[in-house]
């Protein structure tokens, strides 16, 4: 395929992880690596929003150190955006926006760095700018800690937040274990229709300390099921540890968690969340002493416990996504492929994006028990 | 003083901390090193409770290795209680089991280690012991992350509480910073009547990135006050961070976390939570957007955020309690004291128990702006 010379814009979109600015460090190091292509490395403020407000950083002005700390900095360094653009054939003011913006500044690489709203945004500025026959190459770069991505065998950002769930679902079933005649404790943790993040929890059992039961949203929830689990751990060992997700869904489709017109005393709606109302149901139904903890942002946030091998992955897939679009590719994402074998290896490939694009997967059925 | 020749047997109480577990290990290890006066170390399961039912550790039996991880271990690794005991002069029971069992297992140091209710227990145990004119040296250690025992600079397991604290913040920080129109970030931290924890929020502010504003329990809470905080700040910076405690009270003495006769969809009460009561004034009267992120349990588990300062201060008050028990004290709890001077410092003293029982030590108003 043909190369171009231009810039290249790259941006970060949804919830952060605690390694996006890793794979923000991949892109800006390999771009400023093969400047024979890449003129100038722009950084969009807010994703998208910086995009179509003419508002970014411009990295060849930035300090280099600067960029070498990104590799550990938590948040999204270059701020990000929930902003779901439009179809272009329902409205294409957003795109012929755009198109005025990537012509103004001879953008020719366009990466977009996020979940599956994200590659939905990509895809269709892919699609764009091909119809109207803008020369460019759009490569979208996968980032989720709830690890919901298809046709990637795990996304970065997953692995980190994963280790701060089971290590904190492990120190917490320490605190529970000091006292002789426990309560039922619940950790709410993040994932509102793939259970990937909840299950990471499973692996503080490794250690001996961890949940004696584990609900997914892939699994319709039934409270009596749920009370007769409870009340047979509570009655062998006094007290019982139970990871939900914050998704769970009844047998009729219904979060469990959503607020059901709840008011509080001053009259006001109350926040759903699902483990205070199971709480609820095991202190006054089931008269056993519960409580919650709804982990909450800091499962993305923690980047105090970064897995390594995610901090490395997610570096790599910055810069593979650069390799890729250099290299002429357009409109895929960038893949993590597991080696075969006992040994943890992954390479790195591209899947098209318009078969990723809003697809969430979740746990196979295989991969959960029968209880 | 006159020693006493005979066992030793020490317990723990009330919330685990992240370096109590250390504190066994001084206790252990110094006890070790004085086999002239002590001749075995039993450590009390669940506390107090292991004490009346003679379930006992014994720690001459124990591999050395294991001892020398306690100092990195989560929870409370004997297991804990919460029992009151009752006054001697209401009801003596426990007292008259407890003389039985001292003179059975020849217990001649008696060390309790937990917080305000502990230290409580502990003066009670003592002065019984005195009356009845059993020989014996009871010395109480302190313990707690709210930071609120009188006559010690501060306790052991409040600087790694804190330390989670501060950096759980500043990560929360990162992340709210990272939209570009924010919402109003509520976090609720421990400490039911004293604000130490809480405080420790602002620490985050050292690193640019902390709390907005921070409420305590010291001072009463004025929900309108607080809406017109929130107003200027958000109308400033188009985001809010709150750090507020789990005990704030109003003007009439009433918590402002307490449920309040709140029922759910399902009919039962619902848990308090001053945070999540404080989001939905904001979302529902000021038409903010607005969530609430609960530390709980994590805030005295996070042992892998310890401070080492806080392990070794932690060890040398166990090791330090060994020592007074030796010399002949008896009533006293271990203090830690500050050394004048810009270098942090520190020294152990002692204070009586019985000025200490029950008192809880908060934040002077001297330490608390006007705002």
């Amino acid at each position: 395929m043909n190369q171009i010379k231009g810039n290249l814009l790259y941006g970060q979109s949804g919830g952060p992880t605690s390694v996006i600015n890793a794979t923000a460090y991949g892109v800006i190091t390999e771009a400023l690596h093969n400047q024979d292509v890449i003129d100038e490395v722009y950084v969009m403020r807010y994703g998208i929003q910086g995009a179509l407000n003419e508002d970014f950083f411009t990295m060849t002005k930035q300090d280099l150190e600067q960029v070498e700390l990104l590799k550990h900095t938590p948040g999204s360094a270059f701020g990000s955006v929930r902003y779901k653009i439009k179809s272009y054939k329902e409205d294409d003011t957003d795109y012929v926006r755009l198109l005025y913006i990537f012509q103004k500044y001879n953008i020719r690489y366009f990466l977009y760095n996020g979940g599956n709203d994200s590659m939905d945004t990509c895809n269709k500025i892919a699609e764009y700018m091909q119809n109207v026959d803008y020369d460019i190459r759009v490569i979208g770069i996968p980032k989720t800690i709830d690890n919901d991505l298809p046709f990637t065998d795990h996304t970065p950002g997953y692995g980190s937040a994963a280790k701060y769930v089971a290590n904190t679902v492990q120190e917490v079933a320490y605190d529970m274990l000091a006292y002789p005649q426990g309560k039922v404790t619940i950790i709410e943790i993040m994932g509102r229709h793939a259970g990937w993040l909840t299950a990471a929890a499973g692996l503080a059992n490794l250690s001996g300390f961890g949940p004696d039961l584990i609900y997914l949203p892939e699994v319709p929830f039934s409270i009596e099921k749920f009370k007769s689990d409870v009340r047979r751990v509570y009655s062998e060992n006094q007290q019982c540890m139970i990871a939900v997700s914050e998704g769970l869904i009844n047998e009729e489709g219904i979060l469990i968690g959503s607020s059901g017109g709840l008011k509080d005393a001053f009259g006001h709606y109350q926040l759903g969340g699902v483990g205070s109302k199971l709480s609820n149901i095991i202190n006054s139904e089931m008269r056993i002493s519960s409580r919650t903890i709804e982990l909450g942002t800091t499962q993305r946030a923690s980047s105090h416990l970064q897995s390594l091998t995610d901090v490395n992955e997610a570096i790599e897939v910055g810069r593979t996504a650069v390799q890729f679009a250099v290299a002429g590719e357009h409109g895929i994402m960038v893949t993590i492929l597991r080696k075969t074998g006992k040994k943890y290896e992954v390479t790195f490939g591209k899947h098209p994006l318009k078969e990723i694009a809003n697809i969430e997967r979740v746990i196979p059925p295989s991969m959960i028990n029968e209880d």
